[in-house]
């Protein structure tokens, strides 16, 4: 690690100061920002550069002008193409020719997908957990992948995929370490700091730790003083527990609609996290069916439960110190209709 | 009327060749492509090229390759905004100070509200039939308008919007029929036929005319036989009639999920129609209501019933002749919550 940052973390009930993960525990492979400026040329024509559009709402609610980077947008509806793309493009051409394998609870696995598809590869092996939303898993087929569902949790689909590799010599392209996958993520980041050059703080949403990693380098590099939160539910806090215990632990896991966040980390995304995230803020289930709610109902925005943790957050308060421009990513709009419409019939 | 124009129209239970609207009742103003080309200059960096992405799901149903027209990722979530601001930015300093006025469903006030912001003119006065949903009204008073609710139906707030341009001297921006609005409707389908060379047949709904004979301009002086389509629902069908009866007549309107499509044509809106359509289709309003369940099963995209008509028609059949590629326009995504929750809730 490269030694102590200060950090502010912020979060009304569950706060609590990150220790450093212990040394030799993480192998330390993260992208710069120059290889995302390589994502970035290698994404032109193949992912969206998605609106950063002011909501005035959020903005009213949050005491602070709020932009939406709008990742529900995106082609396959999520970012996830973006850190796929980049990855398949990083390969060599030995190892293209192995085939691709990864796991995903919905959306890196149509990004994968697409991806394998639009470089002219063979069809992509995606592993979903079987629960994982129908609208995910039709959509990873129709783009192409040959879907393999596995009884279980994300986990238990991410070890298939792994001994998948092992057993073919496919190339696993994992959801969340892989530096090229961050650094496809971090395009995100790019942008927003492209058109939004005085952000003070970007919310995001916090799974394995791509996305939140990608956007953090971005951030870093900057030297402005960006601040970067990450936001989990409480059913999904294996980062924020993870950072706090300065080692991978895997908490208790509950029901969540937010399966985009689901599963452990590993050392190299927690040594990112530590490295570049200002903290990560909890929020409630609860919270995020209000947010998905209020964003359709306000800006006409659907996005996944995974998505609309950054709003909850706002919207709950949980974030101390907002000021300036704020931008939440919106990091996808994947969501089963019954999902959605229960939740937009509910009243508060 | 510049005469006649071998025409074909498709439509299972509709058929009916069109008369020519009787000579001398238009005024004939329609905007040449030179208009819509100055309107796709004076509109970047203000609407958004939205994206036209492939859909395997209805290219499998139509059997042919159809590609989707997203407006409803267009700012203000609907293409109006194109017209509106084409509208304004086409204003004489004189005019400008005048104010603004017009009449709306919905759609185009917020794109009028929109446009007059950014042009740092006054609120505009936007008048609205009260029924109109929710989202709609909540959004175009967001933008900065000052909106008058007023019972009865869009040609009531119609009359309304002009009785207030008399009395004031402020300038009525026509929803449908104004060139400079037409123009600005047109640079959708400068965008298709810019992405997608080879279309053979575009899909768009019809209300008042504007978008159809925006894009009908531009298929036309391609000259490469691009065949425009508008499509209406039973219970909005005053183009086609009226285009039946070869001058504006007002047919019986029923209860219908497209608020956007309903109102009487005029003159001008039906001669522009009658120059550059090659046909108009109905569709009922169940299967504008399967349409919008499919598209958001299918594809996670929310369209609202105005822009699900073009996909209704595919999936019904409705237009003879689908061959090679077809575009989709999906005009807007501005739907009440309770709306789209209660259709995603039904079966067939």
């Amino acid at each position: 690690m490269s030694g102590a940052r200060a950090r502010t973390f912020h979060s009304q009930s569950t706060a609590a100061e990150f220790a450093e993960p212990a040394a030799g525990t993480a192998e330390r492979v993260f992208p710069s920002l120059a290889e995302v400026l390589v994502a970035a040329r290698r994404l032109q024509g193949v992912a969206r550069r998605t609106p950063l559009e002011r909501s005035a709402w959020l903005s009213e609610r949050a005491g602070a002008d709020v932009w939406l980077k709008l990742e529900t947008q995106q082609r396959t509806g999520s970012f996830k193409l973006r850190g796929a793309y980049n990855a398949v493009a990083a390969l060599s051409k030995e190892e293209r020719v192995r085939g691709l394998v990864t796991a995903s609870a919905g959306n890196h696995g149509q990004g994968v997908a697409l991806a394998a598809s639009l470089a002219g590869l063979a069809p992509a092996v995606v592993f979903v957990p079987a629960g994982a939303p129908e609208a995910k898993k039709r959509r990873i087929a129709r783009h192409g992948a040959d879907l393999r569902e596995v009884q279980g949790t994300y986990d238990d689909a991410h070890h298939a995929a792994e001994a998948h590799a092992a057993r073919t010599g496919a190339c696993f392209i994992n959801a969340f370490s892989d530096p090229a996958v961050v650094a496809g993520q971090g395009t995100v980041g790019l942008e927003i700091v492209q058109e939004l050059p005085g952000v003070r703080t970007v919310l995001v949403p916090v799974g394995g730790g791509g996305i939140s990693g990608g956007v953090g380098i971005v951030a870093r590099a900057m030297g402005s003083g960006i601040r970067v939160i990450g936001v989990q539910t409480e059913a999904t806090s294996a980062m924020h527990a993870s950072l706090a215990a300065g080692r991978v632990v895997s908490p208790p896991y509950g029901p969540t609609l937010c399966e985009g966040l689901e599963g452990d980390v590993d050392d190299r995304g927690l040594a990112l996290a530590a490295e570049v995230l200002d903290g990560v803020v909890l929020v409630t289930e609860a919270a995020v069916r209000r947010a998905m709610r209020r964003l359709f109902q306000e800006e006409g925005i659907v996005a996944e439960g995974s998505a609309a943790v950054g709003a909850a957050a706002l919207l709950e308060g949980a974030v101390e110190g907002i000021e300036g421009p704020t931008a939440v990513v919106l990091t996808g709009g994947n969501v089963d209709g019954d999902r959605l419409a229960g939740i937009l019939a509910e009243r508060d």
